[in-house]
């Protein structure tokens, strides 16, 4: 298991949009528009989720802390504050909205050239009180990561009557949902 | 959640190899080559198996059960037969021949020309008795996403530390490990 990593984690952070570009583009709507019922996420419900991270959380919070320290609380993050925005738009131009506003991000953040008593620099998280700006960095990549693990959770489950007996060894099929927002 | 479509299926089992290399190819080993701890697999792994069961597995049997029919088992499938194959490669040479394998694959799976019919005809499975070629072919879109979301639980097990009090809402790190080989 390794320590947080910044450049690791930009490694990570910069191939995600061309992931699920790649794994979601092409595909008809009967993977990407179906979820797993009432109150859960498609891979569609879940890109929006990710630019509406992209807009509101992850680099304003990184700047919070840095101009702010612990004497604010960051404001709480809207978990369905993707919804209006995403509407009406197609799950294309959601991917290249993602894709686009992540390598601004990533600009953004090489542009803060952070060191090592940047990343120990503390915020005050609205649940967790005390958060460190190198945990909330190693958060990003592992949301991604939370996020693919949740898609392909997602769209696996509308092959759960069709793989038969099969579901036995498909893992992905006996994942809880952990991941659901 | 859907009947199996062939369409559908080899719309997914297109995308997978892109997305695995848009999310992989780049990324320093730090998060390719690490694991989840003893006797698990790391994304470097995962992407051995996909190019075992792309040999072994998928194209094999579907021509096995058209074949035979329910009169013959099919041979059990070697959980580790790729360990010994991946040995001595980087992560670079597996994704290309992935990807190789995958293409040809899907090219022989077109030229069987399935019919409903062929796809309600029935094998032999060592473990579960009869299946459809329908659920095994579901089940190999199935098996990527299985894979998909195991290496993203596994590269996120990485930040497991790393992201401090934030693992209370990265989904991913509650994940038990049902992927697991």
């Amino acid at each position: 298991m390794m320590q947080h990593n910044l450049e690791h984690t930009i490694s990570l952070l910069t191939g995600t949009p061309a992931a699920l570009n790649a794994l979601l583009r092409h595909l008809p709507e009967a993977w990407t528009f179906r979820n797993e019922g009432e109150n859960t996420w498609s891979a569609f419900d879940v890109v929006g989720h990710l630019i509406y991270g992209e807009r509101i959380d992850w680099i304003p919070r990184a700047r919070f802390i840095l101009q702010f320290g612990e004497t604010r609380t960051f404001e709480p993050f809207d978990r369905q504050g993707h919804v209006c925005e995403s509407r009406g738009k197609s799950l294309v131009q959601l991917l290249d909205e993602f894709a686009g506003l992540r390598a601004d991000n990533l600009d953004k953040l090489r542009a803060l050239n952070l060191r090592q008593g940047d990343l120990e620099r503390r915020g005050r998280h609205p649940a967790f009180g005390a958060v460190t700006l190198s945990q909330h960095l190693a958060s990003w990549a592992a949301h991604d990561l939370t996020h693919v693990h949740q898609i392909s959770r997602v769209m696996a489950h509308q092959y759960r009557q069709a793989v038969g007996p099969f579901r036995a060894y498909l893992g992905v099929l006996h994942c809880s949902g952990h991941s659901s927002p």
